[in-house]
């Protein structure tokens, strides 16, 4: 359930550095890394391709239909910040466009998750302030109703903490919870340099089957072949 | 982000007597009571209509096509319970039927929240065993990852805590948080007794638009009548 | 292009007696003898199987999660209406429930076709008020913005001017232009008579290939029937 | 691929006693029998609930918003068969309504899958013909276009070929291949024997942890019971 | 309601150089403009990233899986003019490719506005041919049954008139009434240069909540700051 | 139905050289030359635009959020095929990456079409290598339950056999039959000879009406022109 009507000030944020070295890494890497929990749902899309971004949550709860708290969260952003904003309802109006995106990028965010619509999406990509979001719309909004700054919310069906790292690119959105981001970023650079030496195996031929050493469990779940 | 392969044993249920009281309410009103939040999505539907339930949840986290932890969930299932399943990725495969519908009955369940697919749904209509789930579907699970039991879910959109009490009924599924059970209870009852007389106005006649005094605000807001 | 915050007070109403007419003969029949127009999309369901009925629209435009313009609405209702609301945005909240409902029915409203979502269902089932909706969902609304009443409406895409007729039933909801409803009930009529005889004939073994002289045409665009 | 244009008039249909025998059994439990696979889509839902059905497919390619082959596969139907409907394109309009079903009912059909829309639910329900179906739309079609009748086709992500036997309730709709039907009945009547010996430990309180001797993988597996 | 087999042949187009404002403009100025109505669902997405259009529309009604109106549809092109193709069922088929781009193209059409399906997709870029749609599907149409050109009809839930502007975009399609096209290009353009203003303050690190004086109505509203 | 756990190595490839002229007539050239069969839903879109492909079908049925087929489907990859992957269960986790890529690349694999989730996309448009896909997706995927390489399976709704022809670009996915595949390729090239000319007269302004003769079976539906 949601407070409604509050601004968290003070958050704690994630390690900004251990932070910092998710996006190289990429969603799918640290998804990995984590054990295959984090990640939101795959209909959020980036609004251009390439981005690849991490940074730190301030999350925002919105009504249907209203963006009035988006403006109120500008206050809140730190640099190396992505807002994260969850809407109380489905509804795919456009809550953020170049206007806000001026804003957020002048106080130093680094990219908008949203579980909603968004539109000015060619100045936005010009200006180059990514976006991941549930859809373009647009529609515009209202300033009437009070949600909520920097309390836990649920953002296309995964939790974001205020102060959780977030990590974004064309494979989708990740959030790692701020006491995990060092040593998440710590198993997934492993993995990273890990992952080096398995695709070059695999791209000179080698098969998965035999490096992964498949073959047996296969034979002992009862795989047969037949020629 | 989900913690994976745990059984939280030991779980702080919301107060039985005002837990009870929800079910009468029903989930429009309790959602009204609490501010307008708490409510799962619009998709969660019940198997056969009629049910109205409350309890406090046991919540489960399954893996894709496997319902393993379904069967570890039953041993944490106290009477009065109501279990809350969520699944890590989209997946509607039937992880529930009329066994283990039998065995939730037998240890006091009173209800299944599954953000995925039931089967037998016949059956359990006839042992009066209410599910609200996403899908029906009659595809078997597998039992071959870890999920876990008892920690905090996402279950359509929502975020559900072990203990929290649950309301579930044709409107939908509302999830009030374990602290505020008896003063959400005690809200939504005022709520439903001044509906009432709210009800008899309106059915002899009295516009909303007097009883709620809007022809001011409305005439403020700049609405024209044109005959 | 909708305008926003009038209300017009005097609508010309569809012929009543032909309106009568058309609910019995159902959205299949109407829909057919208009040519196979006029149907809205098929998502719009009713809330409980077995409601046939057909009235006079008086229209409402909603704007997302606001659910004010049904309160000023139901003023403009005259007996043997049927109030057809549209949304701005795609938003399922549940704008309408019981109170609306007593209102409504007080003012002689027949049913309630809406492209967004109710709540309450369970009592609207005992009040045998019937409702065709895109969504069931136990969210409130609030009442904030202006939208407009009588206006003309796309709902479930299909256009609906105020005082259009609607039929709805378990196939779906079918609007006919008020100044086609007198024709429309006869030439649906006689269908109905028409198809009363065909039923009979296909029930009695008389296969459509024949009845229909079906033979040739599928002969003639290359039908082969293979032994 | 499909053939179009072609009727196959000499199919062999599955075993009729072996046919018979699923429909008691029911959608999962026959699913089960054959190692999880056979399922249509859960999309496909019945028109009304309760019905419960086995029969050998006669099926029929349609071409979108046209159900002339409709009319050619009632004179291939035998008594016991289900008629499968594939679609060439998604298109839910209402290809099937009472005048065809009392054709049908008059052939000996027992029921109607089609990956599309159905119409006249109401009196579908009253002649106790059932539908499984993915719409319901009061949008009638033409016959202009030629597509076949008793080739393979895929209906709701299933391929069906003439003959095979079908077996559909409320979980949903599953193929038996003809060869295979004697076989997966034997299974899957042997599998509900021994449910109910399940289904009343379970209920008796016996855990499945127990029961399925699940508490030895799960430890493995590495789960925790945190206190 | 919508009127089968007719192709009215004189329409009033909206003024021109008034129309041709509007593309720089975008279809989310405009709808700011117009007061938030007017605007296409969200589906409705360019087939290619970048192209801004505004034109006059020619509109058309298809029947599902059949683009034979498109071929009538051609010959009432004037140079200026978008076509608005609406489809009376929902039916994702290709109803457009290369080939009736050139023709479009020849008479002087700036886009296409689908609410279907478009293929050649790779050509039409190249040809700079911008086609709004709702899916893109290489499966072809039929030539079989009559739609209408020049009625007023509804895409994607839009009422258009022929004759009214479209402005579309990587935001969406805005329908602007022809009657309304001068007032509302000088509304847009108004707010146009406001907004870079705006911009400019609040890229300069100038919060909303100061420029657009919220702070006292987010306090009225109840908003409490949280250290 | 689907047979589980079997490879089957010895398959009948269509002909090479006739698979290679598929790509550069396109999906919808070659869908229409087969008479508007054989296309896959229109859900299934490329991970980047532009690619043109053909080649024959190594098939692969997955078990949902399970990727351990994709390893032994890598083994029976030769130059020139396209991996077809199924999944029995709708899940739209991501079954393949980068390391995955890099095998089927080094095997001679032109493409994975998959009616499931991918991943690594960015990648993957550097290493050039092109998928068509329900979905993309971060979320990995575990090696535990048997599926099957190279039986029939259905992909996106159309049936494909090991040894199919698969043509896909930006337009959609078509599957040819390994029989059909030269006839079809002629039949395609034929046509999109004749195109050629079609387009040149359609751009210099000749309409569509006249070149395919409609005027007169307009006329004869009952098309009327109105002034």
């Amino acid at each position: 359930m949601y407070e409604l009507g509050v601004v968290y000030r003070n958050i704690t944020r994630a390690d900004r550095a251990a932070t910092d070295r998710l996006a190289p890494l990429g969603s799918a890497t640290v998804h990995e890394a984590m054990g295959r929990v984090g990640l939101m749902k795959p209909y959020m899309r980036p609004i251009y391709a390439g981005a690849q971004v991490s940074g730190t949550a301030v999350t925002v709860l919105l009504q249907p239909g209203d963006n009035w708290m988006l403006h109120v969260a500008a206050e809140q952003i730190q640099p190396g910040d992505v807002v994260v904003a969850a809407v109380t309802t489905e509804c795919s109006d456009g809550y953020f466009g170049d206007l806000l995106a001026s804003s957020f990028k002048a106080r130093g965010a680094r990219a908008l998750i949203i579980d909603g619509g968004v539109r000015d999406v060619k100045t936005l990509a010009e200006m180059d302030f990514p976006v991941w979001s549930k859809a373009i719309s647009a529609k515009g909004t209202i300033k009437a109703t009070l949600g909520s700054v920097n309390i836990p919310v649920v953002c296309a069906g995964m939790i974001v903490h205020p102060g959780d790292a977030i990590v974004a690119d064309d494979d989708g959105v990740v959030c790692v919870p701020a006491a995990m981001v060092a040593r998440t970023a710590d198993a997934a650079a492993a993995r990273e340099a890990f992952e080096g030496e398995k695709r070059a195996k695999l791209a000179s031929g080698v098969l998965g089957l035999d490096m992964y050493k498949m073959r047996e469990p296969l034979e002992k779940a009862g795989l047969r072949y037949i020629d």
